[in-house]
């Protein structure tokens, strides 16, 4: 016996990630979706990437957990508006979700929402949400076999954060095998060397995502441009 | 629109995991679900377990992973049959899964098997594959909040094995903290703090654990001595 039901939920999934990608789009929200192993840093890099975007984007956070809320209030304490969104039991986001989410937020003041997934190497890579970009951190007590063990998510990020880099020496993480592994399973995606508790190289990875949002806006503008014209 | 896609599933895991778990009592094999997040360290303390029981019992390892048989080769040159299973995308092992992968085991000649499940700290929980204990791995650089963020897994585990405890000088991990809301969550199950590639605190572990064995076996035996009375 064999039942496919992976189809129908990704099906209605895949519908609604469209639409709150044309809300987004409509008031110029570029969405980051924020993929790692429980424990990884995402929330830490979360608050770098806030410390250095601050100054030129307004910026807001959706937090996905299983359970709890101690995210969106470290979030909220950096002065910076965050949704929580507990899933109650499922390993990832779904765009339903979001739309609720998205609708508490004021999307006429933001530039960029980054949402940050529940923590999972497997669930999150099969759910677009309506994001502009999906981006994952590995963190190098998590070993340098990742890429062999979870190639999905490897292979769906367009760009990889390597977090606790200052931790190198402590564990024995082979970065030849594992930036050549991530370079033959996606060859574009660049590599984000950084230590996001202490800053450390966050802001070559603002940088890339700063022009990231950049390119969107310019091209909504020029859409926004032709269809008025 | 609100389907529960999970009862049927679930249902038809529960009728098969109970299979497994008739073939497994009748040749009185021990089988130990070992769950943590990606690179938590379950090879390390799987290696170390064997290493710490092998003299007393006879073990097999069944290594679940999304993808590659990194695991199962390091296992099998440690001198131990090991299976791969690979998901091909699940997050988690299922019952069907362990079904094919005994029938590729000596059981006659087997006191253990553990089982590997896939580096996941939610789906695995649900899923009942005929094992006589489901235990749980989190590891220092993961963070002492986990439990508030992953209750589910820390309350099916029988035991919580709180690894890589040598670089704890290295994080900001709060073990009063993490204790008491393990504590809170599953009042009965034992902490066990390790360095798995150290081998520092396996011993204590892997007493629990043959005790654990050996309340099993006895137990079988009554019940075949009261059958064959």
């Amino acid at each position: 016996m064999e039942i496919d039901l992976s189809k129908p939920i990704l099906d209605l999934n895949e519908r609604l990630a469209t639409e709150n990608r044309s809300v987004l789009d409509a008031h110029g929200v570029f969405v980051l979706d924020l993929m790692a192993s429980p424990g990884a840093g995402k929330t830490s890099t979360i608050l770098a990437t806030i410390d250095a975007l601050r100054d030129r984007y307004s910026i807001a956070v959706i937090e996905g957990d299983i359970a709890s809320k101690v995210d969106a209030e470290k979030v909220k304490a950096h002065g910076i508006p965050a949704v929580q969104i507990n899933t109650g039991g499922a390993c990832h986001l779904e765009s339903d979700m979001i739309k609720r989410a998205i609708a508490a937020l004021p999307l006429d003041e933001l530039d960029l929402i980054i949402i940050e997934n529940v923590g999972n190497l497997v669930c999150p890579t099969d759910f677009y949400l309506g994001e502009n970009a999906k981006v994952m951190i590995l963190s190098v007590p998590e070993g340098h076999d990742k890429p062999y063990k979870y190639p999905g998510i490897f292979q769906i990020s367009e760009a990889v954060i390597l977090n606790k880099v200052d931790t190198m020496s402590v564990f024995d993480f082979n970065e030849e095998e594992f930036t050549a592994e991530v370079n033959t399973l996606n060859p574009k995606a660049p590599i984000f060397r950084i230590a996001a508790t202490k800053g450390e190289g966050v802001a070559e990875w603002a940088e890339w995502l700063a022009a990231r949002i950049d390119a969107a806006k310019a091209s909504l503008s020029e859409k926004g441009a032709e269809a008025g014209s």
